[in-house]
């Protein structure tokens, strides 16, 4: 059986002030009429149903989660007590996923990414499915990109491994750090190397093994879950786990050391929605570059991102600006400097306004 | 005796979206604790108690001004049915003044300007309206110029007239349009330039003998109005006289045809507030040049502008930005581009959103 893990642990400081602590990105309706993590549970579903999907979130998004998706099952959205990147978030799920189905394929997907071929991508998810259930894989799915991005991880091919149907997955060469611009036009230019998505299928008993062989410390907290799994003591157990363990992300701990892992290119208009400078990709341009959202009012703007929440916003003779209004809180950034929203939230926290971080 | 009048006909279109229609500039606090027309009223009361000034506005902002100058005397606030530029409001209190008393001084104000230094202003009011009472003379306050400003129309010195204490009155040699930019920079070189501020002192038979050689028309309306004046057909006199008015400014209707004006040069600190960007002199400034109101967090801005008012407001890497928060408006605006808040007014006219002016 196929499982959707989803992971919606984002801390939500990148869309401020439209993300607050309390309503991370994922939660929020950012890119269209539902929220992110919504879009993500609909956009599997032709591939897996409600009752296989399970959300690994913070506990203090547990009840707006289930409140958004009331149709998860039972038990299948767990809570971490803390963000610790993205190798506990999955060693969870996949443990908890071993009680279930030992020999079960998951999915796993980050709740606050875009896809625009959802049916594409429906069919590269089954393809990357029957590829896990063959063997022990762990397989990325690595993005064919369409720029030299300077933002991602690139992944660089090995040799075909697997062919299926139009589709060849390839042995994983090396994953690569960010790169500059000019790296990262070789890399767009060769075609050799794929952007790093974050998004894996893999059997769960493949993954439990790469944590027993590449992080026994988290394999070793993770028994101890497993013995209080379903149990009064589950929680107390996840706590005391979480207290001492380390924050690590699975492609650094797991996928750079592995020797089975393998890349699934795919080309499904995937967007990361990294930050607000990303939106103009997923809200669409007029003709002079400007993305908006709400009700806003353009004189001789250019390339400006505007998301005007309760009233009107009038723009006149700027370019390349961030523009978000929400009730108690406005940003105006320039759109190269989206990086610095974290940077502004330290200010504010310093200053004193943690309430509307 | 010397009376004040204040001109407070100002429409409120370059201050959105803090000024409305209804709300026009002079009624707002824009630059300090106090309204701009209160401002202008305290700051002339060291030479015209509030029993000698009056107050000509337009009928739909009358009440506002009775309830921010509560002192002003029972009938001296005039209300114009619609603004016809500044001869017909100049012209409409100097025939009132002329029954109460006709060899009075006026002493003529535009409700929305600010002046640094009162003392000085006050002192060069007083030398004006001694100059005034000596003759048939039109006199304008010029003022000394410290930049090369391509926004004001200037004043051309012409000889000495009048030499009192340490100022000199000049006739004016000729009113000049705003300049280029090499032009300005030359008349401020030269220092025979000053601007045209606005603000006038002359007998009240001085300027009506003015109206009757270079306005016939204005005076026969008025004097019909006067005929009328302190009866229950008062108001009545003035919609008929204002409904085939011509809207025509006392620059160019009386001054630059006159023979008889004088000008003395002022150095006050004046500033006629003339948009969002004459807010960074009226505010002050930090070291990278921000002006700012409210609660305000700025990153790496400079030479911003930014008024918010009910919240928080955070400005990350831009420069040269007009930002006005208000509670249904938000303004964004390049600071070389205030002229265009004009042109937006009448984008969003025609989109319909006129309760939004």
């Amino acid at each position: 059986m196929i499982y959707a893990v989803i992971m919606a642990g984002g801390s939500g400081t990148r869309f401020w002030p439209e993300s607050r602590k309390r309503r991370p990105k994922q939660l929020l309706c950012i890119a269209g009429e539902k929220s992110m993590i919504r879009t993500t549970v609909e956009r599997i579903l032709p591939a897996i149903p409600f009752e296989r999907i399970m959300v690994v979130t913070g506990e203090e998004h547990a009840d707006e989660i289930r409140c958004q998706i009331p149709e998860l099952g039972e038990g299948m959205i767990i809570a971490e007590p803390a963000g610790r990147n993205t190798a506990p978030c999955i060693a969870l799920a996949a443990y908890k996923l071993s009680k279930i189905d030992p020999e079960g394929i998951m999915v796993v997907l980050p709740a606050d990414h875009l896809i625009k071929q959802e049916r594409a991508f429906i069919e590269n998810v089954k393809t990357g499915a029957e590829v896990a259930a063959d063997g022990n894989y762990l397989i990325t799915f690595g993005i064919v990109p369409d720029r030299p991005e300077t933002g991602y991880g690139y992944i660089k091919l090995g040799v075909p491994v697997v062919k299926t149907g139009s589709s060849t997955v390839f042995k994983v060469d090396k994953f690569v750090e960010k790169p500059d611009r000019a790296t990262a036009e070789h890399y767009v230019a060769s075609k050799s190397y794929l952007w790093n998505s974050g998004m894996f299928v893999w059997k769960v008993s493949a993954i439990i093994r790469a944590f027993e062989a590449h992080l026994p410390r988290l394999s070793e907290s993770m028994e101890n879950i497993l013995q209080a799994l379903n149990t009064s003591r589950e929680a107390e157990a996840i706590d005391e786990a979480y207290a001492t363990m380390e924050a690590i992300s699975i492609d650094y701990a797991v996928m750079e050391k592995a020797d089975n892992a393998l890349t699934l290119p795919i080309d499904v208009g995937w967007n990361d929605v990294g930050s607000w400078a990303s939106l103009s990709d997923v809200w669409g341009c007029d003709h002079h570059g400007n993305a908006t959202r709400g009700l806003v009012v353009i004189v001789d703007g250019k390339d400006c991102i505007v998301r005007s929440s309760e009233k009107i916003t009038a723009i006149i003779g700027v370019e390349d600006l961030i523009v978000v209004d929400t009730p108690d809180a406005l940003l105006v950034c320039h759109r190269e400097r989206t990086q610095d929203v974290r940077k502004l939230q330290e200010v504010l926290k310093n200053l004193g306004y943690e309430n509307l971080l």
